[in-house]
């Protein structure tokens, strides 16, 4: 989407580094303190996904609409949305948290993972959820559920402002997600957020190593100034050794 | 709305007649069984709606976007809907079910009642509840709340296609309600359920009357072809009267 | 029923004196701590039923066994039960706590006011809300929805063990319900509790008159030797008073 | 208690001015976006309670603890709690919403009553909720139930902070309560917020006017400088009338 | 049970080929569009189970019928069930979705298991979660829970129709899992069900294959008649190979 | 904590050895009904911990008091506790239910590894969670959840009764989890306890033998005096080979 080009490779590198984690509480210092979608969990451990969101919108299925017909991939909103979306692109799907149909099952993954996308995100179910786990594309999903997206969901339309797991989610909003789920980054602040959390993120590295060490975590997490030197001692010498 | 003046007012006047039991048990003939909106009751009994949807999207707040800011009645989604709510208009906010805070207060719902508009529904809740129940609009929601919408809701767009209560609403559909709940009738099959309905309501009136005379159900609900007969004399005995 | 008889009037005119929080405790006496039914309510404040189950059962529905078809009064479990409910029975339906249809509607209720019911109580919802709530008969349910209930349930059987409201109901249970709620009382312990609850209530009465003339809840609730001497003393007068 | 002092009556009586929907949006202008209690009603529409918390809590019931005894109005959290209670306080009991049980019943209500407490609210139930109601204290409740607190309900404490439908409550925060629900404004807020909150109800009374004669949202609602001038006039005018 | 015996083997040997989500698609065609469970999963990933319904109904337990006694296997129905259940059967245990207690434990699973049942599900719990997992016998459930059925449970009855997971169970209906979920087949459709979707299964997988090798799904999926042509050459091939 | 330390390590040891499945009974006959969590899991398969509560409790965050500051270790009570927490000590939390954010993230935990602690327990979410789960500390959550804690919840106390998933935890009591989930045991009942179950244990072990080798549920399980008389034998001849 040309609207969406301006987060640049590097952002998108960067955001692969800090967790969800980091990532809330740095978007937390900005005043946004719901980011993180309800109950939207990778299809299995250990998926780490980072990409803009392209939104799909699903409202409830209405029989004479939806159900018997055959899908038209030229006018359909799920399949058009599904060729659209491209590298670096996260299909993030408004199911209204409904999990009783797969909001999408495997040969639509694998099409999007053929596509180059960057992941998948419902706050409904997916179908096929063993294969989509399997297919290379990251997917973070409520539940599973075997039957189409058409016996209770009714696609109406993509690149919309929609709500997902209880996030707003604007089109070309950074999304990025882990084995803790799925948080949301207004474009806007991307970049600033990304730089900060990287570096929050190699801070606490370090305090971690202490605590493992057997630290307490006074003074330690938060950090003192005492602290804090020593890790800039630390950082330099590991940039130092990395370089 | 230009698309929407095809509903005849004849076609509103009849669907005063039947109940919203009666409109559901008639939409299930056409194959339509989730019609109703679920846990969506009129503010005060004895409340009853008739028009056609003017829908709008509520999507979740984010607080640099919604939270400190004045409204503006030229941009806000909300505001500039109400605005253009018009006579047999029913203003239908998909809130996704988020009684968190109101989808709307009183004064909004009194500009409304003035506008003449024919009703106004959530399944979110509505601040200054006892207010609008008394403003002369009819009104249908999930349940009271005193915040402000914006606490967690974002006006996003009207008159799209939209959820509300677990139905699918679009724009132009035909919303009824009464002490039941709120149904939608598709705007295509409006004029045919209202005809169907309103003969159905008044055979179940003769029906009733012979329950509450003391009839067995058994060959009177549903009517054998003996009970259907004495209907028939009983129906042209009343338009006679009436007549 | 012939197996229910056993009932005499004169324990379910005992009956209609304490209150379901009465009836609650005495229970609880009994080592029975889950006797009443969860979020059903009296379809109107004032309500008061005392009866014995008569129950219904509902299982989902299925579109090919319930959608469409015409209800025969002579096989349909519901119409069945219907026609078989007497003096002082309550028709107690398990709708599975399933709010998406009403179980049954005002010509129903009628039919089985004009039997002589004491009562009908579901933990799904009634349609015809408004009329059931003004036909005479006791109704207790969770909440009101226009459809019918075929849209959702399928009656499936009559007088065995249900669920209802998340408390087990036995035919012939004794079920009493006030503005509180409703309560179930195994049948074979329903003229034990009735005489004891009458007791509790009337010493319960003395009380709540003595904190109603300012007296502190210690050493009145619960009572002291010396209250308890007291409330004789006024049984006896009131006894004699009344005689 | 002696900590609670400082808020004076004319706070008090301020408070009783502005409703809770006034009351919710200038705590969100202090940046408290999360004031209002979830799903808590008043027990009959119209009731209006101001007043400051005493705060009880209840843990999960155990049967070896809980089931059984005779409660001992010296020792049992909930009936000492009920005997400090004073004149302004509001007892709110923090009932994990679970509403399996009544929080308390009748007797123990009017004992409020008695010793002129200004209210009581649980994020529970209330049993005897319909004499509760007629009681003469304001009261807000989820859900009426019949059963005794006991049965599942541990009173453990008061006067320490707690959660009431999803709300912070500190010992002496204001509390106040109408037809939308209740809503929580820390004590050192109380004042400010009772006097912003007067002001803001007094100029939306205005703008309830004009709606009402039937002006525009635009320039109105939100006022435009126009708007507040001419509100300035109206409001002296009507100072001078009073005066 | 005697009127079970008409599955062929031929059909269960068939329906091992199609995933739940093909035969939900299937069921649709039919005009069945609630046939998988609601929330029940798998024990452990990988499982597959098909069999018929042995159907088990629990309603909720009261203290002096469940706590405290000794089972007693020749008349519990829950321990009646288990041993008459034989091979081709599952149990299907209607839980009323309540998962606060197992409705089953290793014990009894392994006791199915060496039966030759062709699996377990229920809508509520399985305690000893872990050693039934791995216990051989497919089983398929909402969650863990560690408590013995009684403690909330009553088993009632076998062989009645039952719900499960929101769906309606008829004891012989066909049921089937996998990582998607449980679906149920009406007896009377499941050769014809087996069949059609056997033939299904098939076309996706070619379909699959195609999307896996870059293919866009505009002609593919669904297939164009270009692609169906395609398709049944590559079948007839197939076919020939495996000849 | 000083009032903790009456339960010896031996009896500690002894709780190693039963399920949570067999505690739970073991307790069911001591009248206790509710001691295992709801809906709290290990956060990976296998977990297995037993030690002594040291609970903290949560109520719900306000911005003013909870979002923005830096946390002091030495006041904040999540973090003093936590420094509290010592060998045979589990940190339980109550977090009323909610999953919005996490209860703890894996700095924290591995604080609480280092220090000795047997375990964590929290009835919200942990953050990190992949990493609390290879840790080395056993832990037991609803969910996984990216947001700290103080983003909803703000610690209050510690080492008072609390509510942990519906279930009452006193300071003290013995906390044990496995696959099935959490259960808590009254510190007075814990040596009587775990003798008990350990018997239960092995009793059933040789039970599971049987029904591994094909014997019916009747006689063996529950087992008849015969299998008891058989038991014995076993259980002295494996003592034997053991010694």
């Amino acid at each position: 989407m040309s609207d969406q080009v301006s987060i640049s490779s590097e952002i998108f590198e960067l955001l692969r580094v800090p967790s969800t984690a980091t990532l809330t509480s740095v978007l937390a210092k900005h005043g946004l303190h719901n980011t993180a979608m309800l109950d939207v969990r990778p299809l299995k451990p250990g998926m780490r996904m980072v990409g803009q969101a392209f939104t799909l919108r699903y409202i409830p299925a209405r029989e004479d609409l939806d159900h018997g017909g055959t899908t038209d991939n030229l006018t359909d909103p799920q399949r058009v949305a599904i060729e659209r979306v491209g590298p670096h692109d996260v299909l993030v799907i408004d199911a209204r948290g409904d999990i009783r149909a797969g909001s999408m099952g495997a040969i639509l993954a694998t099409r999007l993972f053929k596509r180059g996308a960057a992941g998948a995100v419902t706050d409904g179910a997916f179908r096929d959820y063993a294969e989509i786990a399997e297919s290379g594309l990251p997917a973070f999903a409520r539940a599973a559920h075997p039957a189409a997206n058409k016996t209770i969901h009714h696609p109406t339309d993509f690149q919309l402002p929609i709500a997902c797991g209880g996030v707003a989610v604007y089109p070309g909003d950074v999304v990025v997600g882990d084995d803790d789920g799925v948080v949301v980054i207004p474009r806007r602040l991307a970049a600033n957020v990304a730089e900060t959390a990287v570096a929050q993120e190699q801070r606490e590295e370090f305090i971690f190593e202490k605590i493992r060490s057997g630290a307490s975590i006074v003074g330690v997490y938060p950090p003192s100034p005492e602290t804090l030197a020593e890790y800039e001692v630390w950082r330099k010498q590991r940039d130092r050794n990395r370089g």
